[in-house]
């Protein structure tokens, strides 16, 4: 436990009305205060430091400036919302952050009035504020909406859609570009260069001599340096940046952490305000922070830490996380295959590119914050010839289904989806957890999906992806470490479609999908201990099915059980069609099909999620005792 | 059948090779005659004429000068393409366009070599361009990449998104704006009017004058009005396009209609360029038809018609369309209740929300080509207290999923979804079916899913969805004409999750989940012909799943047929999951799941493909007899 920071005015807000009362000097103050919380929180609880921290200021002004709840703040991503949570009458729970039944990591509508609209996956926001927004023109009993973006964000596709129908719609909006020149990994792309060049040499806030008069409202020191700052950014004073391009009043850039520029800007905007209004506010990722702000990703997430050192806690791992085998795998392959490949949205450390980014820079895109295209890229690669790698995050490869459908799995191209985070992800919450990949994959014609059951199998898989090219094909894994066994030397290359036994029985047998293998094993062990004979089996795929091993499982056996890391309508369900289709289940099968439960799991240890879920060794020992009938007779007797 | 145009150099043009050995002068004719040729050949077929006729000289243009197949020419959404496969090998097939056995309405791997990456779906092609730009880079057989992209299609975040990463790789690659200011409907967002602006008092074409040596090389009419053009469009001469500042090389506007100016451009680029570079082509939507250039929506989707007149053969509707009894139907409701708006994604007529917008334009959204907006618009909308119907395809929802999830179904927020064109859809082949709603949309927590079996039930569910404030619903509906039952005055609002039975029986029950209820009903007749008692039932929800119904269906017949317009792991698979998980399975239900195939189904007519996919009413009474034992006792004897 580290001390706690001396905080006279912090201590004072409760709410946004309690910064409001401040005068401007003790708003400054109270930033300072929020900051050195918000370090000591996180330094107890692990987190994202690094975003929050370049928000501070930020916070302040926006909520002393704007009538919060009745205006609408929207965060993007919502990361970056502790020290907005500190000063939304949730100070006395920030140490329970991402923590089972503690506060969320993210903003959540069901916590507070204050989260009008949560958030967790990237560029929302400015959809969203758009929506309060136009609520309010027809009626509804809500103020402004202000969408807060980082550049990162804004350079996705869906927040550009949402800049090009605000600025035709044009009604009175707020979007403030948080500008820190570094998502989680720095950022890339054309925009991500624009943006820098708006705001380069420009050290004074700079505003655009803009008809609707917000900048001569301004104070005056602000407005001097417009002409200058704009022929800077554009190369002449009178020309356009892209946003004004889009329909956008933009001011800016303005220096995120200096509070006095920031209450000016944002007092002055709030009063004239009549269209959509880009405010261009550059910040520094973990500022205040030295530690965080001498590191190569500025804490964006981190682990509990020692204050005064910055020296992250980190617990030994007990074998190599999914992510590093990948990563380490797809370079192997990559050596002696030049066809290969690798793309990421935004995230080569979170998913392990980084190993072959690091050993062969060409070999790797990035295309940005950008699924729907990281997909189609692939597509057009894999119909040019090359192995595309594409590796997402099951739930942000939401963001590319149509493309996946449309581009990939239509015109059968190999491309290799390897999807991390697949089943609950544990302190990210309900947001990231990947539980719908096995079902919106196994249902599109041409889709091969695998998922492995260690760190073993993955390389297996990896060797199978990397030999498949007469279509596409899918693996997923779990975040997190494998479970410790011993690695192969070389991945062998798997039939497709076929799985494998692990130890044959005669009872009862539990068919795995996936890294929930150990739980049936645990599940074997429980049931043997009362005297059953169980058969253990990993599926390996769950499409195309081993209709063999199915068919065999049910013949053998008195019930069976398949579990899976995902929700309803995934691998158990793909056994179930299988039975019907094939009258298997006329004459009866005792079949239990686990999987996630049908509503959200919030944030806790994955462990503790899963027995949320249902989804125990127990759990899965009771299932099978309930097909043999062994519970129901024990749970009778009890009646 | 109308009378062949007369057409000799055509004729001599069977593949690109032989445009270029054509003159200018022929290339010119050429065009003229390609026109021709596409307007008698859709007079026959029907189809996207509008957009093909704009695209004539840019076709010939780009054939001439690039060398295809070699050189990838990707066509976005590809319903541009008919002049292109006229001129690829494909004249003596054209007039069996959209036809079962006939060639796609699209552009489409399998069919030719000139069509390197199939669409339908807008948007895909910078990406898919960039792909193959980026494997010719690395050494693939490839040669250059160039996307043809219309105004409405680059203004998606996904264009967005592919010209930020093609401007930031900095690799040659030709991307071709077709801007005729006109996708389906008139296009909307402040990209739109943005290049309105580039192309307004520009009847010149203009280049930037550009380092690397494009515009010094082109021939000098085009050259000298580059700084007067330049300024008009931006304002000043020196300062940048919205795509400059993405990295492109902009040369524009172009006449693309001028077949001169076209090859002097194309021709020019292609000798120079070394990275990115966006030709800006105006051209005319339906152009030299003059039927076509005189029509609201310059013949985007026409019927067969008759060439001198420009009249379209249109059958009389037995029934009212899905589409008009939901735009109706919106509006009444809107009458009533201030709090709905409509929200569509560029489709105001495809949807029927032009019935609402024509009545109450302010309450109607067309966010533009951009369903991941949109969707989270409408969540933004709902947590401001209005109640949005965000009407998009069943096939394009697919681009918004991940808003589904994380904006929507975890927030529980209610917006209403309405989803046409689910099920199989005819003439637009596999790429706009709707197959995998049910499944996508079901597997997500707090989602309610509703499929109307005729359109007497759509207003009831209608109503229901209005009523529905506790969270997401959805709805589907065929493409096409309901069933012609008799209309109620009102909807009633139904019991969530409550299905209904149309007939009782002894021995089978079939449980319809959709607008498949009338094949079930003759599959029931063909059934009693054999002496069997039937049961119908209409399941109305997929999600929450009427067990009662389901149990009752189970426990009082030998069999039971599920039916559904959709790809498996949907409403079959859910009833399985309950069917396992209360212990049905145990002693035995005699269940066939019928739903989609594995498989893509290629353009025919709703009904020819739906019996292709086996979903017949003989398919369905095949897999009632094979569950009772009958059709395999039959084989057997037969055997």
């Amino acid at each position: 436990m580290t001390d706690r920071p001396h905080t006279p005015v912090l201590d004072r807000v409760t709410y946004p009305a309690d910064l409001r009362r401040l005068t401007d000097a003790e708003l400054k103050q109270c930033a300072d205060e929020l900051r050195a919380e918000t370090i000591s929180a996180v330094s107890e609880t692990g987190g994202h430091l690094g975003s929050s921290l370049g928000v501070v200021e930020l916070t302040v002004a926006i909520h002393a400036v704007f009538n919060t709840p009745y205006d609408k703040l929207v965060w993007d991503v919502g990361h970056q919302c502790y020290p907005h949570k500190i000063v939304t009458g949730r100070r006395d729970r920030i140490r329970t952050l991402r923590q089972k039944d503690g506060l969320s990591g993210f903003t959540k509508r069901s916590e507070s009035d204050y989260d009008p609209f949560g958030a967790a996956h990237s560029s929302t926001s400015i959809s969203a504020a758009l929506g309060f927004a136009m609520a309010r023109e027809m009626g509804q009993a809500t103020g402004d909406a202000i969408a807060v973006i980082g550049d990162g964000s804004i350079s996705a596709g869906m927040a550009y859609e949402a800049l090009n129908n605000a600025g035709h719609i044009g009604r009175r909006l707020f979007v403030i570009l948080n500008d820190n020149d570094m998502s989680i990994a720095p950022p890339t792309g054309a925009m991500s260069s624009y943006l820098a060049n708006l705001s380069k040499n420009s050290p004074l806030a700079a505003l655009r001599d803009i008809a609707d008069g917000v900048a001569q409202h301004l104070p005056e020191p602000l407005r001097q340096g417009a002409e200058r700052a704009r022929e800077l950014v554009t190369g002449h004073p009178k020309s356009a940046t892209l946003f004004e391009h889009l329909g956008f009043t933009y001011i800016g850039p303005v220096d995120g952490h200096d509070m006095g520029q920031l209450l000016n800007v944002l007092r002055s905007a709030k009063a004239r305000a009549t269209g959509p209004v880009l405010i261009h506010a550059v910040t520094v990722k973990g500022k205040g922070y030295a530690p965080a702000e001498l590191s190569d990703d500025c804490y964006h997430g981190v682990n509990k830490f020692d204050v005064a050192t910055g020296v992250q806690k980190k617990s030994t791992p007990n074998a190599p996380a999914y992510t590093n085998v990948f990563g380490q795998c797809l370079l192997r392959h990559a050596e002696t295959d030049s066809a290969i490949v690798g793309i990421t949205a935004a995230m080569p450390g979170g998913t392990g590119l980084n190993i072959l980014q690091k050993a062969m820079p060409g070999r790797v895109f990035d295309v940005g914050i950008a699924e729907q295209h990281a997909v189609t890229f692939a597509a057009g690669m894999a119909a040019g010839g090359m192995k595309p790698f594409c590796a997402i995050y099951s739930s942000f490869l939401q963001r590319g289904y149509d493309q996946v459908v449309h581009d990939v799995a239509l015109q059968n191209l190999p491309v290799r989806f390897m999807i991390d985070r697949a089943g609950l992800v544990g302190a990210d919450g309900p947001t990231h957890a990947g539980a719908f990949d096995i079902g919106y994959l196994a249902a599109l014609p041409n889709m091969t999906v695998m998922a492995c059951a260690d760190e073993a199998e993955m390389v297996h898989m990896m060797a199978t992806a990397a030999a498949h090219d007469s279509g596409p094909i899918a693996l997923r894994y779990p975040r997190g470490e494998g479970t410790g066994v011993a690695m192969p030397e070389k991945g062998a290359v798997l039939e497709i479609g076929k799985g494998r036994i692990l130890q044959d029985g005669r009872d009862v047998a539990i068919l795995s999908f996936g890294a929930h293998l150990a739980e049936a094993t645990d599940a074997a062990r429980a049931l043997e201990a009362r005297g059953l004979s169980v058969t253990i089996a990993d599926a390996r795929f769950a499409k195309p099915l081993d209709a063999d091993l199915v068919d065999r499982l049910v013949a053998g056996h008195s019930a069976l059980v398949t579990v899976e890391q995902g929700a309803m309508l995934g691998f158990g369900a793909i056994v179930l069609h299988h039975l019907a289709a094939t009258g298997q289940l006329d004459g009866g099968v005792a079949i239990r099909t686990l999987h996630l439960p049908d509503r959200f799991i919030d944030q806790a240890s994955p462990a503790d999620m899963y027995a949320d879920a249902g989804l125990t060794a127990q759990d899965i020992a009771a299932a099978a005792l309930d097909a043999l009938g062994v519970a129901t007779i024990h749970e009778k007797a009890r009646a």
